[in-house]
């Protein structure tokens, strides 16, 4: 099997066809991949300060991989089929300037900021204990995950029209990720693993730890989406990023009407079916874009 | 037990102190409310024309419901003990102009409209049905609910900080909802019955139905809340409504942040853990205000 | 000449048709109208504390006026004649939780406030001066105007598709305000005079002051628009109130195609022509909804 | 004097350090750069279609040119001396599903799109001339300048806190635009020539043209900026480029704030002063970010 670590010093920090991948993968095998923490394992203690261990390049990504075979045009299917801690504890952080209830240098205002302060979650079973409030079941998932833009760089902080750092928990194992491609190859990466995550990842951090990934690849030849989907055995979704909030509930919804469309739906009719039964969650609400997934159960699309 | 009808002609299409009430409450009694659908009941085959058969006055709402004892300052408590459909089926109409996914007087653009189409929904024990394509299970839950506000008369359309059409499926059977006292009385208001909607209320109508709700009323003295809660035995949950939609959100979490304080949390605790637990999902993104839930479950609150 | 004061205690804090009129007002005729200050005139020095003077009723309109012959889809013209200060100071204030640089009850974060201070500006002739920094020419305008909704009745502090809170600086001698009629007689009221204010009002006050205003009625019998329009006789001007902002610039801008179009312009024509030669600056960014105008020259028009 | 053209095929599409420079600069001497139009010069008839003319790469931009001694940390100067049009025609466009009043692949809906018109625009003199009521006089500017980040490459249709496509009629002649330097050489760039524009570039196009700019550069060594500055004998100015709108008016201030800073004002004073004194207005409301103006007379300033 494959087993992909990036050589240290070499993680990207943005989503770029750019740069030289790090390894070549054939669709159908499976393929194990470590990733760093999206602090880029540098705290791991509650004493330790992240606006002075911090530097600007965070949430480093193992990439590129180059998918043999994919070509602009493409879509890559990701499936997820397990993933591993790479350590025994998980970080969780409050970074003055950052999250989805404090001023930012994007929503910006003149009020002071929020104290720092590190929490760290030990890994014990199945569960992760930082006290005995604050104490939850593991449920991983992978932060950020896309493929490679044809002409910009984008910082892997940024959830995108192709993936991205979306922070959506549905990224998990059971579940496969359809994503553009839009260069050959495809240019593959993947961060940010999640120990697990509360919906809109309110203060910026989840639980932050290494992962190790059980992912493969497949293509379907010529199929052009616009924006990720996912899909599982009871759902499909769609991932919109935009703000505002409003601007990407609109994309997840409306890319939703449109791929019920490829199985036979009127759109109108689709527009109206979501409107009774579709079902709407907020991934992130701190990132430079926010993230909403619309999902809609199989059996009320497959009919 | 007290069965409350409005009289025809009577029903309100605004939240105020100003208008009569139409019955007076004791807490802790049992209470039937009947309600009109949001088309007033104009809507019946589908060929019927919303823009020509519809006024401006819409969404029809019982009440005001003097509570005997609540006063300003208060929490008043409405138990929504079961929802029952008054007439045997649903309407939900694509109307032009408003929706999730069309542009509307407010978010305001040049492009022509989508046709109107009405649907008509048999329900068929526990399930409403279109047609083989359109077929739903009976979940039903009430879209607007709120107190009178102080000095402002608002709409039947609107959310806000009171409650009004947050169109939120949560208040439904088994839960709880809270609302802020504003005025002697509270001055309770219920509407909008929905057999069933999906997140979003996407193209602007639910599975709308004349509904028959039993509830039960109990005040909370001297204590007061910013805007909506709801419980059950599961969850507690915050309400936001506003525009843009990021701003319903932080104002859902914040509001929960706050509720959880009320448990003994630390803000800044709190705020980790909802990082990490809390769930939002999205309850309208088609009304005046947009509204967005926080939830928590309260196993991991009542620690 | 007519000329109108509030008996005190009868300000109304709400534009509503509910309320008795304050007087009878002929078109054509000039009118004085005497307004207090938007704190009510209860912050006059510098050691005053908002946050303990002030309670929940703010921005006292003179109102309302029936205008005699206004009838439901009217358009009023109200002619701005002049404005006089009524006292010799003007007071601004920074206040916690309300400005357009710091997290406010709808734009809610944990950060903590900033912290309160009263501004006292000495009108010295044309000037405004509070101290060798702070010191402006008088540029007197109404914050706020509006005719009453047919149904709601709406907070003094909130802008509207009738007018409101706009804040918008061209609200001033020697120009002609429109504003939709909903209801017979109009309703109209005014209030919240600026001895002067930046775009946006930046902090939530402008230089505020008790005024008097000289203004004459006219109606264009039925006429019916959407939104506040401004006229001089250099440009003509839409105003648009919504959230997020880039809706109230979508309504001013729309309105403005729309009124070019009643010039005879094509609207494709004219969204080009506005493309070239439109301008838009903000009238508010802190109020309940943030205003911005949209105006064109009129020798850009009438060709 | 230095004089700068691209090689054909050589034109940047995104703001990059990773393109090599076309030309080296020193500060202080006179630089002629030419400049192709939005549109690649593909556009000089009405009766093209921008829709099958134009691919996905978009807005051409002179450069990277390497201003000698500019380092990270630094602020670029670029005096703007001179603006000619580089040919005889300047060309606007209806492109469906683009601009501010129509439904976009961002703010996206179900709604049918407008249809698509090219309007061309002879130069007469100081007038431009599409026909006898689409004329105004010549008022150019670049809507696109720029230095490269430090880590991404960004699209020239995007403004961003290093400028960008920012399309604000205020990179005129007769003003310096302040640049923050992200890397060795600063990597400037600069397109997209509008021989005038209105307020918001409303349908998403200004009058597009080839420029001949005349550029002086200098150097604040060691002087950091978060966000692009505009200076000249009355005004400064800032620009903020963010959706929702709000946010970007939110950063602008904040910058124009923290500038009167520098000046020795108190944060909150200033804050106060722009209360009264500031003017904001709309530079765009089309691109991917929305671009708002702060500005202040300097004598409201140096006091």
């Amino acid at each position: 099997m494959v087993e992909i670590r990036q050589k240290p010093g070499t993680y990207s920090y943005a989503f770029s066809r750019y740069i030289e991948p790090i390894a070549r993968v054939n669709t159908g095998e499976e393929v194990i991949v470590h990733t760093l923490d999206a602090f880029e394992d540098r705290i791991s203690k509650e004493t330790d300060s992240p606006t002075q261990i911090l530097g600007k390049y965070l949430n480093p990504q193992t990439g590129p991989i180059y998918i043999e075979g994919a070509e602009p045009g493409d879509t890559l299917v990701v499936e997820i089929i397990n993933i591993e801690a790479d350590r025994d504890y998980a970080v969780s952080a409050n970074i003055p300037e950052f999250g989805g209830l404090v001023t930012t240098p994007t929503t910006r205002f003149l009020n002071p900021p929020l104290p720092e302060k590190v929490w760290i979650y030990k890994k014990e079973g199945d569960m992760l204990r930082c006290n005995d409030k604050l104490c939850y079941p593991w449920r991983p998932f992978f932060g950020t995950i896309a493929t490679a833009p044809d002409m910009e760089s984008i910082s892997a902080l940024t959830p995108f029209d192709q993936g991205g750092n979306m922070d959506v928990r549905d990224i998990c194992p059971g579940n496969k990720v359809h994503l553009p491609v839009a260069c050959e190859g495809a240019m593959f990466y993947i961060g940010d693993c999640h120990a697990r995550q509360g919906d809109g990842e309110l203060n910026g951090t989840a639980l932050e730890i290494n992962g190790k990934a059980t992912l493969r690849f497949s293509l379907i030849k010529g199929k052009t989406i616009k924006w990720p989907r996912i899909e599982n055995d009871e759902y499909i979704m769609t991932v919109g990023s935009a703000k505002p909030m409003e601007d990407a509930a609109r994309i997840a919804y409306t890319e939703l009407v449109h791929w019920m469309c490829e199985y036979g739906w009127d759109e109108l009719e689709a527009y109206e079916a979501l409107s009774q039964c579709g079902e709407m969650y907020v991934g992130n609400m701190v990132d430079t874009f926010y993230s909403l997934v619309a999902k809609v159960k199989k059996e009320y699309v497959m009919r």
